[in-house]
């Protein structure tokens, strides 16, 4: 509901719920944007002010006329925060989001006062860069019902596709006209920005305590790669939600919000 | 910290926290008592009452001198509720306590707000009945240091034997001086009250919000015993607790805490 | 190395080895050919006569101009063992060739000595039918670049990704060359027939030993999707292949060829 | 059918098959002895010549009167192959037969063409030994009956006690008889032998192709404590047997037979 300016860059935001509540920052997967946490909004906001934000290249925020590093976007976040006067926050990160979560993390230990990280990895994997590989060529067909075809089936869970195909379908539909040249355009730009993204190294640096959410149909960010993870963050907490894939915030919601409200409680 | 007295048997219970907030009751595991939950009382009582009860046979309540079936415990619970008060509550059962959580919200619906049933089955398997047995056959050596030798391996996981065994250690040397002849007889007779426990054909009746909490190394509950429920319940919720075992609630505190306070409080 | 002649329809075969030892059949997956076998070969021929086959819109077999169902194949392996005069055989089917198999062996369960099915579904779900949707859409590209990017990490474990991504970059190179016009039109062809593929009410009909093949990381048929076949097939054995994903019989082709060859063995 | 005899200790081995044929050597688990195999010799004698032989406190075998370490049954195994001229040899070890045959690998490569490792680790484990004392605290009852409702629950899957109790309680009759005190301080001498057992520093040494036999229910060596081993030792194969427990060989005869030839025969 706000833009906030940084250079030349304008970036989307909404702030949701009482300003006396503390603050959860959302961060979008790479295919998502603010609107797509607006389900969970009223779940949240009756025990956090929830901040959403396009990323920039993402939902209503600026479009870029190069490449940038995904880091970017952490240093966008904490300007923001300057510019909003919140100085302690709660992060979760899913995805895409996730990796911005653990670089804004690592920038800014005293601004996080706890961390989540759903579905996310801690390095781009062969495999992953593959995968960024696929999408890209996917995105290029500038065709959003092609590009739902191609790309969906790695992010829900197969068990998601067999209970849920009609909404699958209205959504591919949706896709048509939701993804426009520059949609795509900022879409390989963002999935451009992580290729030497790894924070092995760094995360034990991470003190603030931390869950972990997890997916046991994930393909992208599979359990054992998120377990990654977990060795190097001392004392991360760990659930899984069953039965669900990468889109498991989604597929799940109720179980996402469960794991991420009550971790969040237990240290607000 | 007090007694509800049911004909000639005392039923020890505490109650924690504010009067004004919804009410929880934690129901124990066979092994279990009132003193268990302790440590997860700071975090609960801040946005709930916490009811505790000593089933009969259990920690502080009057010990039997015959066999009863285990619904017994759940017309306990009510009639404890109603001599509390108290109309509608949320039911974590835990083990054997989530087997009495089924009976009760299957007797009483009207009274249970959200449900939580963490490692239980909906049925004694072969495989149960042999472990119950064998519980039993452990229990009749009246020794508390060989009882912990023999059962407790099937109790906690492999993997929380490798971290923490100074302290399952230590709980053994404990054993002996706490578990004495009237603990063992008592705990016998608790193993004997399940034997024909099976709620398949009666759980698609439970129409409360259901979270299932369960552990991926959980050997006594496994998750595709637990399944069973979920088929059973339609909407039930499913959060697996990662690299912990049947004691999940103990051996990962933190994630159990998150997800039953999570889901408890998207319905309070 | 021979064609045999059904209608107009040219099927390239090739038989190796001994003809005094039990036959095997090896069943094709969509995107391979018999050429995919030929590292099996050395292990297979000690021990069996081994047919391998390309189906009608694949390798070296003709390439058709109308849809047909899958069930041809398998009157295509009938006739072609009548014509070669080959009363009994094992049959090893892999994925799509899997779903072959099965419909082989409810037709002929007389000429089936033993079945192994390895990564194949007894149905298409929802799932599988918009990956063979998305399959379809990259096909369409007419680009072997392309495809092997918008397909192959569906078909290969991420785990084989990360270890193998030269070879996997060399592959994607070969199929630029390897797949033109007429190979997509085949395979979209191949991918149209099975749309309606369904044997779980008529598995129960297989008598002959049955060997499962699952791999753990296999996504495009799961564990839980195969054992809809387990529950189907009495007294089926099923062995796991660990790190795999759909590709197991290339990936892992050691623990396939152990598997394989030490069931059938045991039923020759 | 015969007796070693080494020092004034009595070893007692089968010899079954012919004598052309490549050897096979069977070593048992901690509770097994030579007949524990008999169910398995049909199958393998069609390919192998096969070696049985009872541990030293294990079946026919002597009773030893002071405690030993593991390793002095590789140093029997050797010496019964040179008693034998046989030179090379193909070794399966189950669980507890799975560390001899990691020492006896480890101590003369040698003589080893191929290791297959089942249901075994690399290290007791805080877990491991817990679970040794606990059945020791069993066998220190000296009744076959109690002991086999102790300790076998965690032998066997809860799958399969769900599908054979029958046959499970008359194992449990037979052992009130076949396990006499003899066998039980056999037992007990057995069962501490292996507590400073680990392998993990030295089993990159191993040459040999090994083929690691795991199962996804074996609580005692579960797969992340067998991936241990398969760290260490460069390209071992892997397969798992779906739904069985530490008994796999028993549970799932046909699979364990499948995996174990298949792979043998393809070194042999």
């Amino acid at each position: 509901m706000a833009y906030f300016k940084r250079g030349n860059v304008e970036l989307y935001y909404e702030l949701h719920g009482e300003k006396t509540k503390p603050v959860v920052v959302l961060l979008n997967g790479i295919m998502m944007s603010t609107l797509s946490w607006h389900g969970h909004l009223p779940d949240l906001t009756r025990f956090f002010q929830v901040l959403l934000m396009d990323f920039r290249d993402q939902g209503k925020s600026s479009r870029m006329s190069q490449n940038y590093d995904i880091s970017i976007h952490a240093e966008d976040l904490n300007a923001l925060l300057d510019h909003l006067n919140i100085d302690k926050i709660n992060v979760v990160g899913l995805s895409y989001g996730g990796q911005v979560a653990q670089l804004f993390a690592l920038m800014n230990p005293q601004r996080v006062n706890a961390l989540v990280l759903s579905n996310t990895p801690a390095r781009i994997s062969p495999y992953l860069q593959e995968l960024g590989e696929a999408w890209k060529e996917a995105a290029r067909l500038y065709d959003g019902e092609k590009f739902f075809s191609l790309a969906i089936p790695f992010i829900y869970s197969d068990t998601f596709y067999n209970n849920n195909l009609k909404w699958l379908k209205k959504r591919q539909e949706a896709f048509k006209t939701l993804l426009d040249k520059d949609w795509f355009n900022g879409f390989i730009r963002l999935a451009s920005s992580n290729l030497s993204f790894n924070t092995l190294d760094e995360l034990s640096g991470i003190k603030s305590p931390t869950l972990l959410v997890m997916a046991d149909r994930d393909i992208i960010t599979p359990i054992n790669e998120m377990e990654l993870i977990k060795e190097k963050i001392p004392n991360s907490e760990c659930l899984i939600i069953h039965d669900a894939g990468h889109a498991a915030f989604l597929e799940k919601q109720g179980e996402f919000l469960a794991a991420v409200m009550g971790f969040l409680l237990r240290y607000n």
